[in-house]
């Protein structure tokens, strides 16, 4: 019979960029029992995202964080800048990417490619410590 | 036991651009009386999409209108423009952000960060009413 | 009472760009006997993804894969190249659409809008075999 678990975890970058959670999300979804379902993931902000990339090759991840720097800059003409020059670069290169991401679960791990890994992509430089919600529906 | 809710609501925002919707969401999750599962929101157009963003700054949705208005611009060499200047900058503004959400819901309401709103992003400037289908598993 | 189907299933598109799955797909759903409930369709690479865009005008097709050309672009000053040319752009256009969709299923068919069709973005040259994963919870 199908049930759900769910939960919210505390997950801080040590730096603005693409930061790797694929290890506290595997423990997380083991921890609940569940071997068949669908994990959803959901980013509580609005200047921090969620990707699925390239895990391997930390030169994909530079070019990527290069990337977003360069099509949603700080400099811009911007009205809004409340907090700051990546404040309003963060808003815009999260609508950009996902604030949430939902993955099959089979065999009692999320159904990732090969070379797939889930980052949380940290749009500011503080680097606030950033509420991700977790839930997952199977048996 | 788990069990499921489905519907779908016609909304039309009053002008292109972001348009906050967090509300009518809010009231049918309530209504469906599920405390705890996940909902998920589907836009049935290529011309609109979905966006979680800052809601309480209007500065901040006034730059990210703007910002798409600048990276996928009317008056582009668009072969497709049977509809009109905006018909194929809507498509790529869909293709850049989302067409579905989905946001784990608990004590009845999504689990939205604080400065979290659910904004349908309306492309076309004739606006059409628009269909959004949810849907909800829970307990 | 609620039930599940999972599967994955191997795609190849014939060139690099918009593939059309629509049909692969409603036919999946059907087999499973499930009529109301939420699919979720979950690309397993970081080359290629998911995107829903208009179905009828090939011109809108053809406008949509231009532009992912141009705004990330091959040439550009990318670090990571192992795999030629291809490769980091396909990244880049990954992580600027999505990895993953989910849609409400109704009377046995995803709840998809008249001109709406599900693609397959495939953003590498070589077009090899890409894995989809498919989940659907309902009854």
């Amino acid at each position: 019979m199908l049930r759900q678990a769910s939960d919210t975890l505390s997950i801080q970058a040590p730096r603005a960029g693409l930061h790797e959670i694929t290890d506290e999300i595997c423990s997380w979804v083991r921890a609940t029992g569940i071997e068949t379902g669908l994990l959803t993931l959901f980013c509580r902000h609005t200047s921090a995202s969620l990707v699925i990339q390239e895990n391997a090759a930390p030169a994909a991840r530079r070019d990527l964080e290069a990337y977003f720097e360069h099509i949603a800059p700080e400099g811009g003409a911007y009205e809004h800048d409340d907090e700051g020059p990546d404040d309003m670069p963060a808003h815009l290169r999260s609508a950009l990417t996902a604030t949430q991401l939902s993955i099959p679960v089979q065999g009692g791990r999320p159904l990732l490619g090969t070379w797939q890994g889930i980052f949380l992509f940290e749009h500011r430089r503080n680097t606030p410590s950033r509420e991700i919600a977790f839930h997952l529906v199977g048996e």
